[in-house]
């Protein structure tokens, strides 16, 4: 018989079901079990028909091949099956690939068997049943397999395996959740088809709308490209049951960016039908101590997620950075990120150090495209909330003017934003919420605050309570503000350096209160503001010490802090010197027993910068 | 047909059942659908009859209005109705009162339908479906409302509605539960009768029971009616569900008076029935850092009960002061709980500044009525916990005793305690409960230590390990503070001021151990005691300087501390000072820097006060 | 009728059941209740039987005592009794020993009705039933007593008591439980009996098999009876459901220490069918600040451990503690566990103070039979944990090595150790694996960062991770050392003593970077490690000041840093001086303003030390 006309056997997939079978035609299956009057068969993992005696040629045992003909499908849906015997016969196998059913339709399915086929997101044992957290291109649902009491079911599967699952749609406690029957992991071109076609369908679903900037800016315009790129990836993390976690300078502007961003994803996160409370377990925000990602941060954060994956089958996070992340001081970070293969995204404002870029997945800054720090975080977070949830929109468009105007912005984009919200907040009112996020966030320490940050931002749907709040947080921030600088400015020192600069030094450790607001920089900055205002017109620089720190302001001269600062390493190898900063604020670390030499030495760095006449 | 004649047509309100309804009478209903045989018609939202074809008189629609007349009501609950049509009628409400069934019966009525009228005091959404609490004058119990998973039922209700629920009584794991039927919020009169039907029963019932004080005292006996008012407002947030945030001075005083409180009302919460481990989530004892309710605390409260609102849907709390709340330093905290709108209660001995009690809901202190410092905080929430739950008074009685030495008490309140006590506790072992209670709390920090500190109070039926513990605990404090003294005494400063007073100085920051018991306010007492034996009758100063604090100690010397603070900031206005106290103990604060003018500043003011001859 | 040939009659206990009864004896049984047909006769807690009226021959009431005849048994279970009365008679008890199933083959019983003996290790009540863990020698399970909603169910029994309990085994999620329909307090010799039985059971059980020391080892050999002790207790505690607490030295021989204890509990409460997560809450690790059990810990452990037995029922832990321990120092934090009841276990490598031995179940150190400091606490404790657990040694063997390296053991076993594991990890590698151990515990404070540390030493099954993760941190630990040194160098002080020693002073509070890596004993360590190379072969003494300690480091002189000690407190009792250490390290306390006396009193005395020649 020539090859072309050999007799086919079909070998019907794991995806097919009853509906696949069809009468006549012959399949290759296994012998499950002997009753009395025959023989049953599994044409597939699910699908079982019977050989009456009467229709049976050989002898088997179970597990045997067998090659069977469909002789009929009964309305209740048994299978009457004969065997058959060809010697010559090519199997020819049945994908079911139409029945797979996107997890985004099982709702309407409840009490139905269904396929379904996923990438494993993430695998719970509890101490009954394995629950799989299911993800294709629809969406995320959970499924349940179960062998023996906290007992790891379908021990194939792992996180990130694609998989082809069978099982019934059940609703418990109100959830839809699917009761395994099988769960197949799929390898090589199969799994290679599938995975394609969820992650093709899922990166057309993460793709931001086209959502035009709140502004004019040709900044912003010039980082549409990257804000987009950093939208999708959230977005991706939250169809992808990933959690998030939000890292932020904990100052107005780091607020302001990041609870933009929080906004935009708990809506994401809730408009694309999370669990109940996995807005809570998805999406962290956390403010950082310092205006770097530091080793502490790190080392908690991996701590917790580790555990997470070891204990709860979690995926590793994503790690955004908002208000910081940009600068070499985020390198030891970003290395232990990445052997834990935690994806780094940064959005930030301050100078960028070009190495930060290798660890991360994307990074937005305005110093990329000839912008600068007046592009504030606040600004960039505002504008990456609405590509990644464009109904966030009009609830927070004011936060990038409360960003703007917290960080003294001196960019154009500042008055056109507060502009367009001028209807619902004056200069005047986005400076006291900023205030107001500043005093609350001290007394916070690092904790999120959630609802008194969205109340002081007024996003709480309750504009009397946000006023009431507001306006007794600036009075007592204001009332702490006048105390400290009435307390330090009789301490303040004076001298007019070679360059006509004034200088003024103030040790904010033994004539200022401590532990209080406001803190030292805050401190130093309100005694220059003063100092500014006294000598109008004249170049001015304060220095703010403590044992062994001092913090710099400085109008009128043109300092180029991080070159101090690697001069004063130089000049003085004893010392520990480091720090940073830009134009007009900085600070500096050195070790306690040479500030007196640190400070002498300063001093005659300043006096060398020009001065604006 | 004269106005007075029309036809009643009867209108089932929604609190009715099939009791209420009448053979013969006519029923204003509503079309709810078809069947093959007839019509159905609803009475009210839950009871249902049907219109035999053969009855109906006009063809309908789902939800069209109908009259109907009620045939007949069978054994079986089935109501017989036949159309009727009337042109002209007068609409008459069947308003089912009698029905409202009281949530404390609801126990024996498993499994049966009631209806209840009460308020609404939190809402929690699930993943299934949403709870209810539901409180009325008799107790509170959970309804379950289901719409679909995770998605709220009855949205129109919110905490505080006042609502007529219908349902069934199911236990579910032992609970009693209404699964809700439905929900009707109740707007207008009628909502305003049921609530002053409810606050009126409640306030009846909150009214605390006439127990007559443990003690003889002129001055609590004026407190009565302050300390009934609180007693009154404890009990009523337990009988509706509201939390209770207990926050008091972290020293043996304040926490006896705390303890007493805390036993009340964990006592009243499980005798009114209270779910099982609701006393873990409806109280929390909290002791403060600070002499008083500091912003960081305050802010903290906060940042949980506004979550703990949005996430549960728990009502915000009730927050009690002891041993501190009575002085301006409370006001930023208070005008914070203020915009919450979150009652504040105050019991407290130390001088009281008139102006907190704007904030206040009620606030007891003996200075109101001319008593003073020795009406301990402990005796006052040893009295208070008395009428909060009269069942506790024999377990907590001698807590007061214990305060009354602890506070150093002078009053003639503090050895009536101690006799009445005699029989169980002598002063000296009082005097040893109070120190180990002040040796622990140093070392819990800012945690509770429940049953470690109920078991040094002896409240927890094991007089065996109370006594090792507090035999323990004190012979471990007395070798810290011998330690402590030894290493200070040879660095006393001596000098003898204008006035007599012998002035004694030690610096408690370089001269003795520190972050350890005894603390810098301690280990200056311990010192002061000491030289007080020493110099027995003279007028005896003693100052204890941290860097940018002193505490202060006197014996015979008629010092005012709040003024001298007054006088040192007028006279040095760059030392940032600030601080209180009365007669015998007193604290200043001031910047490091300012420390020598401060500390010279300060004798010569001491020197000036009149001495004990 | 002769003594020996009155009639019997069988009293059926408790523990027996209807295939206890035998047709035709006679049981003394108790009126239960009545029928319209006849009178309910218990014959135990849970066998009951009917006696027809036609054969009930006297009247009775509910509770009355009565004889019975067995008449017959039916298929469907029912007992038909008959009355007898017989007034000379001899009670024989019937005791069904042998229907007590083990816990351990309840498994294979779902659905069937059992009789337990068993020990109640934790009794928790929660919103349903009462859930009481039993334990018997076999293992543990759950039993559920229902009474009503949220009470308690079968007062009489509390934790600790010897019990026999009867109900049907459920799976309830997968778990296996007893749903109790009795449980009876066994008392007087039948508790006795059955508690030995099952103590001598799960003592057989609880000791260590047979396992052979890693490497050849006078010292280890003569602790092997010490050590089978404390694995034996820590395998009791696993078996008996008692939580553990292993408290340990945060340096990186404290943490391989405890990480091969945690790695063998874990593993034997898994292979011995604990709970789905009961190694979580079950085991605890927790790094101490202090080298010894401080005050703060053992109050924290305690409020924890009180507040889980009052709330959760659960049995006070077992205390263990590695590398610390071992001195007077921790006596304070043992008289509390004692209090408590908490038995407390040690394996360090200090030298011990005897003292401590009375409050310790057991007590592990090398000084105890002529060893030291150079068999290093992980080491024991590597040693140990095969103990616990055999299955456990090839994936922890190398913590030994890593221990030796960790602590810089001079011991011949840091070599065999070093040896055993030469294939997998070389000498710089285990020394690479202590500065990473080291420098991720300085970040992680007091977190155990359970799997952070468990990749750092390669006990997470993924070699490549562990690879990048050392060589990571161990990276950024040389960058910060270097930088450290750096910066000290140039700050330190040289003298030459009397006795021929270099003299070597740094003050590492203000001449060093503070609150980072290194901190300030590393840091002083760094410093002597490369003076001791410029200065080869000459005795060195490094000492390194903060403002009220100095840690000592020294090479090639005698030292005596306890005697010191000693001397300075007698020299300089205003001083407040303690410490301690050994022959090359230690620290000393002092407070601050008396720093220049003990630094000048501690030459003195570091020069009358003899030094190598």
């Amino acid at each position: 018989m020539p090859k072309g006309t050999e007799t086919i056997v079909y070998s019907l997939g794991d995806g097919c079901s009853l509906a696949d079978v069809v009468v006549g035609k012959t399949y290759a299956g296994t012998v499950q079990g002997f009753a009395a009057f025959g023989t049953f068969v599994f044409l597939n993992s699910s699908t079982k028909g019977l050989v009456h005696k009467s229709n049976m040629l050989t002898s088997h045992q179970e597990g045997d091949s067998i090659l069977v003909r469909v002789g009929n499908v009964r309305d209740n849906g048994n299978i009457d099956l004969e065997e058959v015997i060809i010697t010559s016969y090519q199997v020819q196998p049945v994908i079911c690939k139409k029945r797979a059913i996107q997890l985004g339709e099982l709702k309407g399915k409840v009490g139905r068997r269904v396929m379904v086929e996923c990438v494993v997101a993430q695998i719970k044992q509890t101490s009954g049943p394995t629950i799989f957290t299911l993800v294709d291109a629809s969406g995320s649902e959970n499924a349940a397999g179960f062998v023996e009491a906290g007992k790891r079911a379908f021990p194939d599967a792992s996180q990130g395996s694609v998989v082809r699952a069978t099982g019934e749609i059940m609703q418990r406690g109100g959830q839809i959740q699917i009761e395994l029957e099988n769960l197949t992991v799929l390898r090589g071109p199969e799994a290679d088809e599938v995975l394609a076609g969820i992650e093709q369908a899922i990166d057309a679903r993460a793709e931001p709308p086209e959502v035009p900037l709140l502004v004019e800016s040709e900044v912003l315009e010039k980082l549409r490209p990257a804000m987009r790129k950093i939208a999708k990836i959230i977005r991706r993390a939250v169809f992808t049951a990933q959690p998030i976690l939000l890292r932020h300078h904990a100052d107005a502007d780091g607020i302001c960016s990041a609870v933009s961003i929080e906004q935009a994803v708990i809506s994401l996160i809730n408009e694309s039908g999370g669990d109940y409370d996995s807005d809570y377990y998805l999406f962290k925000r956390a403010p950082s101590k310092a205006p770097f990602y530091e080793i502490e941060d790190i080392v908690r954060d991996l701590d917790y997620a580790t555990r997470d994956n070891v204990r709860f089958g979690q995926k590793m996070p994503l790690v955004l950075l908002t208000d910081n992340g940009s600068t070499e001081e985020d390198l030891p970070a970003m290395k232990m990120a990445k052997v834990y293969g935690i994806p780094m995204i940064v959005f930030d404002h301050h100078h960028p150090d070009e190495i930060v870029d290798q660890y991360l997945e994307a990074h937005v800054n305005p110093y990329h495209v000839g912008g600068d720090y007046g592009i504030t975080a606040g600004m960039l977070g505002t504008e990456i909330a609405r590509l990644i949830c464009p109904s966030v929109d009009r609830q927070i468009r004011h936060v990038a003017a409360v960003a703007g105007v917290a960080d003294r912005s001196e960019a154009p984009e500042r008055s056109r934003y507060l502009e367009l919200n001028a209807d619902r907040f004056s200069e005047e009112e986005c400076k006291r919420i900023a205030l107001a996020l500043d005093y609350i966030q001290f007394y916070l320490r690092f904790n999120d605050g959630k609802e008194l940050i969205k109340d002081i931002l007024d996003l709480n749907d309750n504009h009397e309570r946000h006023l009431e709040m507001v306006k007794l947080l600036e009075d007592e921030a204001n009332i702490a503000i006048t105390d400290q600088v009435k307390t330090c400015m009789p301490h303040v020192g004076h001298t007019v350096l070679s360059n006509g600069a004034h200088l003024f030094t103030i040790d904010v450790e033994i004539h200022a209160h401590k532990f209080t607001f406001p803190p030292p920089g805050k401190t130093c900055g309100e005694v220059h503001d003063r100092l500014c205002q006294q000598y109008a017109g004249e170049p001015v620089v304060t220095l703010g010490f403590g044992p062994d720190f001092v913090v710099l302001r400085s109008r009128g001269v043109f300092m180029n802090i991080p070159r101090m600062v690697r001069e004063l390493r130089d000049d003085l190898p004893g010392a520990g010197v480091n720090g940073g900063g830009h134009l007009v604020v900085g600070s500096i670390k050195f070790v306690e027993g040479m500030r007196s030499e640190v400070t002498e030495k300063l001093s005659e760095k300043i006096a060398q910068f020009s001065t604006v006449e």
